[in-house]
């Protein structure tokens, strides 16, 4: 079934809801899922409106010019999305391959809205595994003398494959601002503890060494600014004084696969909307 | 700020989101919350919404007999309600009182919108407490001779008292049909295991002996069929094999306690909605 | 059934294991819990090890100066406690009282191996509390100018009543170093965030802020370091866009309930020992 | 580090633990972990003890002859195993290969201390992926006609290969008496339901049905009676009216990964210990 998706925040006034819905009805479409959010502090409107294409009378390329009216008279914030549109997807790893590995096999049992399109990492070892899976692997070596060099490879790449959506599945490189900039809200990374608690490096370790009884990982929208982007997912898993560091890498790589594999979900789903630094999770 | 708030469902088709926020737009009304879901198998569609009623043209009286033409339209299932109008409840309890406890002191603490009214019991043991609260207590002893008696002064009392949402707090008596067939959807127990698991008596037991690593608890409305009404709520708790009986008691407590206020809390919030013998929770 | 506990550190060592079980052993002790954790990479040796004093030949009081002669030989860090010495317990509160309420409640239905002696607050609001309850209170407000003066009160009386744990149930207060100096790794707080994220204070407010997914609370030994001290137990909810600072609130306080019940619980029944910043939990 | 592991189960009576820590530290070994039970139920005594075997007086080959004297005196249950025996798995699968990948990725990653030889499959499916890791995979087709035949040949063959361990990882096959028979305690099964709930076929249609709002996965040892076996470990996730059979399914496989994974790795550090028809899971 195609259907488009609908991604909308404004100022929460009356009767948005009508006027999107009669769009959709006017035009014989049929809504599949409608949720709506106020946010009472900001006074402000979120919705995530999908509906069926089949007979639906605005051609696809008309919609958004159409829906455009519509929007501006509630000086709305919106993106559009179709099901039939395949985002394309590149994921960024370094050496540990857990995430990666996950990853590729949700998307060869057909789990996401998306295609992994390439491999790019900073390292070579992941190039066997993107070979079994038949994804095009980019081996991308990385320091701080040609950081900014690589990232300008890295981007032509990107846009050359069209790529709309970058997993960093354990990739210890930080990127600048050059790079960042050009994908808002498009760069999932997965931190292998529970943000804001060991943000930075080496989070098992800080954990192990603050003796907490729970760790958890977070998957995050990646900003300028490190590790502090909007979150997406976090999971939690209990742990007592009888792991050692290692165990709770080994029994927290199980969470880190199951909160990013969930992001991106959500992503390609188009069901996460970011406002401020938080993000609007439609379920 | 009050508000009304409708719980729809009915088949699936074009046009009735639009067709009931054209209702609330048309008379200045604003939407505060509204969420839809469909039912793919059995195509049904569901909807809870809610609006305030500030500067809403319809007076309070005429909103039901208005929107009933709407509803007729499309088949609806529906019931308004009005978040002004307190529902009163009626607790029954027998022996074990720690999940009425909870609910008092909820209910003192204004987390539930709705009034406890009174509290009935096959024990005498419950009076005290609700006499440190300052609720009405009715200790109705009960056996299988005159069940059908006492249950019609229960009925009788309800009536009087115009009571909407009955809870059973730990309630050990089985009620007949001539009973629950007054408050269908209406009448919340909690079983102390996670449903379908260990129904019946002595769940604790059950699960003690099957050796089960998680024991939970299940919020339910009650049906003519022991144990099996519609699922509000599980949770569940971590349990090892050095925990004796008396400790999955005492941890299960803290679950129960939990699962059946979030029951309540749903209840009167108008959050729940019975299809079949499932429920969907708006939230 | 009257036992008697042991918890030991030190270094490991060949032996100890047997040392300890043979002095029990052919004391005529029957060993009832043992458990033991070797810390690598410290090379220390932890256990908790209780016995049946039925029938055990040392009387009460000489067995501590007769165990002190294995302990000498180990280097043991070591403590004794027995079942029927029943410690004495002070309650801290300041205006939220739903902790104090659920640590009242489990202590009247005798969930505790200890005994609530009295309750301080610098607000006179849970005096009523106190009194349905029957426990002494003592309202001793405190500010800048006289929080020396009135921790010396504090710990006079204290001393007096023979305290031996502290629990703070929401006591707004920070102690000063000649308070919590005098109580080592015997002051219990809870926090209402998942440590270290939202140290200080609001966590809930920072918790909203940050847009976290699932909230947290946190039960630990206060030191001299605010909201640093050894952590005891970590619990955590889920939450999403959805929930409000007030929901956020609500929610938390269940979850803040169990983990300081079970820290209080586990403290009584001398299930933790703390070595570094850490604990271990013996269960 | 080489270690020697004791699982011991035996009647309740004093000295078991000093004796066991004498025979160990009088051979020159140091405990590396040591936990025991008692079940106070049936006054049975339950200890697993690990002790390093550098320096250890008894040849490895005499240990079990010299530890059976003092066996007997306490009619001991016990088994002794070494960290150097690497012990041999199969794993058996049918069409579903998530549970498969999700073991030898971590076979790979060298997360157990055992060795996958094989893998049994009634189809041919899972042969590319046996092929992808290095594993030999035996085709074995099975219907009610071939099923004693072809147990034979099963049973032929796990002898052959020294096979102690059996994981059913998704096997769509029930084993007859003749073979369970032959692996007590050592067939692990994956059941994709929180058993006891939904136990039989279909659990998650069974579970969508029902309308429960937390699914789970369980893991247990097979017993002749159909998922009735030992309980070894379950795990839950929390899904809503939302979530379509499909859904139930793909989120249901991360936990039944989980939870299988896990009891594979108890089995192989030998942490299991099986009484009646429950674990003791010793952590």
């Amino acid at each position: 079934m195609n259907t488009a998706t609908l991604l909308i925040s404004c100022p929460d006034q009356k009767g948005i809801t009508a006027t999107i819905a009669n769009f959709i009805y006017k035009n014989n479409g049929n809504i599949e899922h409608a949720d709506q959010h106020i946010d009472a502090n900001s006074n402000t409107f979120f919705m995530r409106i999908e509906w069926s294409l089949k007979g639906f009378i605005i051609p696809k390329k008309e919609i958004a010019p159409q829906f455009s009216k519509v929007a501006k008279k509630f000086n709305m914030n919106w993106s559009l999305y179709f099901s039939d549109d395949i985002p394309k997807i590149a994921i960024f790893v370094s050496k540990a391959t857990y995430c990666l590995y996950d990853l590729l096999l949700k998307h060869e049992q057909d789990y996401f809205s998306g295609k992994i399109a390439l491999i790019i990492s900073n390292h070579d070892k992941a190039s066997t595994i993107a070979k079994r899976f038949g994804i095009k692997f980019y081996h991308y070596p990385k320091n701080n003398a040609n950081k900014r060099e690589t990232e300008k490879k890295e981007l032509k790449l990107l846009q050359e494959e069209g790529i709309e959506l970058i997993v960093l599945a354990h990739y210890l490189q930080i990127f600048t601002k050059q790079f960042t900039q050009k994908y808002p809200n498009s760069i999932i990374n997965i931190h292998h503890s529970f943000l804001p608690a060991f943000a930075g490096s080496n989070p098992y370790r800080q954990a192990y060494q603050r003796g907490v009884k729970i760790i958890g990982a977070t998957s995050h929208y990646i900003t300028e600014k490190l590790d502090s982007g909007p979150i997406i997912e976090h999971d939690v898993i209990r742990v007592d004084h009888r792991r050692r560091l290692l165990d709770l890498k080994r029994e927290g790589q199980e969470i880190e696969k199951m909160v990013l594999n969930r992001a991106v979900r959500w992503h390609l789903e188009r069901k996460i909307l970011v406002y401020g630094n938080k993000t609007v999770i439609f379920d």
